[in-house]
């Protein structure tokens, strides 16, 4: 009797910390976006107004059970984006005044058949519309754009067609119904874009800024990581080692910028957005990024793959041309990403790809300088003067010890200097996708004053590679 | 008029055109996947089957306008394939079942607060249910499995404890309700399953085998195309170069299998595939494959990279082994492939991880050979068998004329070479995943003789590098 009690309590233990780690789950997703949970208040508040007309007797009266058609509407067509609501508005508007009109017509010829050939025809009809819907659904185009019009159109058909043979005044039914859904989807409509809207375009907007510059910090944080300073606290190699994987959420947002890029294309104008901005570029953007994000992730297990040693001199050689590279090259991301965001056109992104050339050139430079002193290794420390002079192909014998140094040990090094390189010319074709969405949405150019003082930093900060 | 007739013909030109190419296009499609036919075969006929309810008299009489209820179900039910149709069937079926009989006791509850508080209490709950289930379906593993049911119940509460008010007889019409809906159900379901079913499992089985096939065949014709034999038609260069290109859907499908997977788990024991087949692992292949097809990708674009001249002498010391590496490693993808499609433990598929290793022992030979030539190219042709002995550090220097290489003319070749290893390291990720699969799915051990057979073919393959 104790131990069945025993294992009483402990499963109710179980069960209330499984309930409470649920809860807290559920709370911070609350508090982490609280649009989710006023998503779920504008919902509430759109039923309980559509639930009202239950309540108005003239309204009741009119319509009677008809009413239940603006309760399904609100519940079928609210989003959590406008561009998701319009959608469904707008192709469940069409569909259900193209299905119910065209169920009229087919039910005035059937009608004229006779009764016997009625329901015949009509049964036919129902199954012709149903095959050439379902089938259309399957082209990519269709499926983007009107995947939920034509099951909603070969469902009022049907219903119009196949119920008109009982509803003997079948207008007056088509009219009751139709102002009932008129009247749930002004109510959802209203609700969304007036209450705290959502606007999917902006939300793409803000994503590919955003993806923009986590792929920076990720390039950043890599080579970081790859060259860790000696004096570097636990601390920094770590917050570089978590940078580096923010490439990670690049690689996988594809579905969702095409979803947001599919339904942006119904919201009408709204903050910075207007009337047919090119929310398909974005897109162009996210491919050309997710192109760089593949060589970054290639990187990421080019570097962290320790199967082989790292030559000591190469690496000291090379150190800072990498870095200088990538950390030009996240530049020009965040500069892009920054021009996104604020929709400003950028004075400097020219000059910040400029730099990264030249950063590319200096990296084959040193290169070029490794190979002429291969396969030989200094074992003192090699002087930094000595290394940049391009003519010292001279070596002093006697202080130095020739050890044979195999192409295998330094392929690691080669291979992420390769790779910077692939991802530095990649980087230039998110530079010119991003050219295109400003030309296609009218980047404003930046005002005089700061543009000015926006360009001579961006010049101070540039210095060609012969310089330094 | 002369001029608007001809415009007018003109325009009738161009309509009847456009017209036909898209007929065209949905005449090939439908050619291309006679499968997407029979679908929309399937959905008119078990529309049609519906609406004989409509006219056989006694069904109708029983439920009356409720019979629209079915021909609905049919149309929102019925998907491409059985997991899709099982899941929206089984959510629907308990999320109208829990949210009628929480409504009802909503309604008696309300009801005895007398008739001033019933629809404030009434509205309140809806509210409440509506802005709990909304904020629900945000969480990830909620809306993967429950997104559809979430919709349904909130929808069949709303309803049913509005609609309450005025319906004197509610259980009649839950009753009703739940037997039309039944019946739609019950018809969806037999078509779905009986008529040439479409399984998303089985769908996911081959888009995961196909897809290593592809992966293989890409990286195979990626290294073709880098090496082109001088005596190559333009033919096999172009077929090479086409082939390259393939790991481009591996790329892209990360949501078709994750779709597949969670619609597959809906889905009854079938074919091969028994209760409770693990077709969330088939993801974690595709999860290994990706990372896989990233290398692929940044190998595509290296190996592509015109910019930089690639030394003679070098690519034909490095074209054999590179070659051997990528043959071995596409072999490997495809006895993975094969043991996929065919559901059979492949017996051969360590010895061909063994010798993709050995080959990549020979290439890291190779390369470090070549560093101890180095910077130093022969500008006769070098004869392999000079090339292969390690021992030949002693180079004639009256046959040679020696010329300075700096790296960054070698260093796509060496970046090449590099990622051709990784995406070797890569593949032994997949080979895990697949060896997972086939644990959980208890792949069946090749029949003795067969089995015998293909381990004696793959020994003869097998070449350890020391003897070739």
């Amino acid at each position: 009797m104790a131990g069945a009690w025993g294992r009483l309590v402990e499963f109710g233990v179980e069960v209330r910390s499984k309930v409470l780690a649920f809860a807290e789950k559920f709370w911070r997703m609350g508090a982490d976006d609280p649009r989710k949970v006023i998503h779920g208040v504008k919902v509430g508040v759109a039923l309980s107004l559509v639930s009202l007309f239950y309540y108005i007797r003239p309204i009741n009266d009119k319509f009677g059970r008809n009413t239940m058609w603006a309760v399904m509407t609100v519940i079928v067509v609210f989003e959590y984006t406008v561009g998701g609501c319009l959608y469904k508005v707008i192709n469940r508007g069409i569909a259900t005044l193209s299905g119910g009109s065209l169920a009229l017509a087919a039910h005035w010829m059937a009608a004229k058949s006779g009764p016997k050939a009625e329901p015949v025809i009509l049964s036919a009809l129902v199954f012709l519309f149903a095959l050439a819907a379902t089938f259309l659904r399957f082209m990519p185009t269709v499926k983007a754009r009107f995947d939920y019009g034509i099951t909603i159109f070969i469902l009022t058909f049907s219903l119009v067609a196949l119920s008109g043979s009982h509803v003997d005044d079948l207008t007056d039914l088509t009219v009751e119904r139709i102002s009932t859904v008129g009247i749930g989807i002004a109510t959802t409509v209203s609700v969304c874009i007036f209450v705290c809207p959502v606007w999917s375009g902006q939300e793409l907007h803000f994503l590919i800024s955003r993806n923009l510059e986590k792929l920076a910090e990720s390039l950043e944080g890599l080579v970081e990581d790859y060259f860790p300073i000696n004096g570097d606290s636990m601390d920094r190699t770590e917050i570089a080692s978590k940078r580096s994987h923010s490439y990670k959420c690049v690689l996988d947002s594809k579905s969702s910028e095409d979803s947001w890029a599919s339904l942006a294309r119904w919201e009408p104008p709204h903050g910075w957005f207007k009337f047919g901005h090119p929310w398909q570029q974005y897109s162009m953007v996210g491919v050309a990024m997710r192109h760089c994000a593949y060589c970054v992730e290639t990187l990421h297990g080019c570097v962290n793959s320790e199967t082989i040693k790292r030559p000591e001199f190469w690496e000291k050689h090379l150190r800072d041309v990498c870095m200088k590279l990538s950390s030009d090259s996240s530049k020009v991301l965040k500069e892009l990403s920054s021009s996104v965001k604020t929709m400003k056109k950028s004075p400097s992104v020219n000059l910040l790809v400029l730099e990264m050339k030249n950063s590319v050139e200096e990296l084959r430079i040193s290169l070029s300088l490794l190979t002429e002193q291969l396969p030989f290794i200094q074992t003192r420390p090699a002087k930094s003067s000595e290394l940049g002079n391009e003519n010292s192909s001279f070596i002093d014998d006697r202080d130095v010890a020739v050890v044979l140094m195999p192409l295998t040990e330094a392929m690691a090094l080669v291979t992420m200097t390769a790779l910077l390189i692939e991802i530095s010319t990649r980087i230039e074709g998110v530079v010119e996708a991003v050219a295109t969405l400003a030309e296609l949405a009218c980047f404003k150019p930046i005002g005089n004053d700061e543009s000015r003082s926006k360009v001579q930093a961006g010049e101070q900060e540039l210095k060609p590679f012969h310089q330094v």
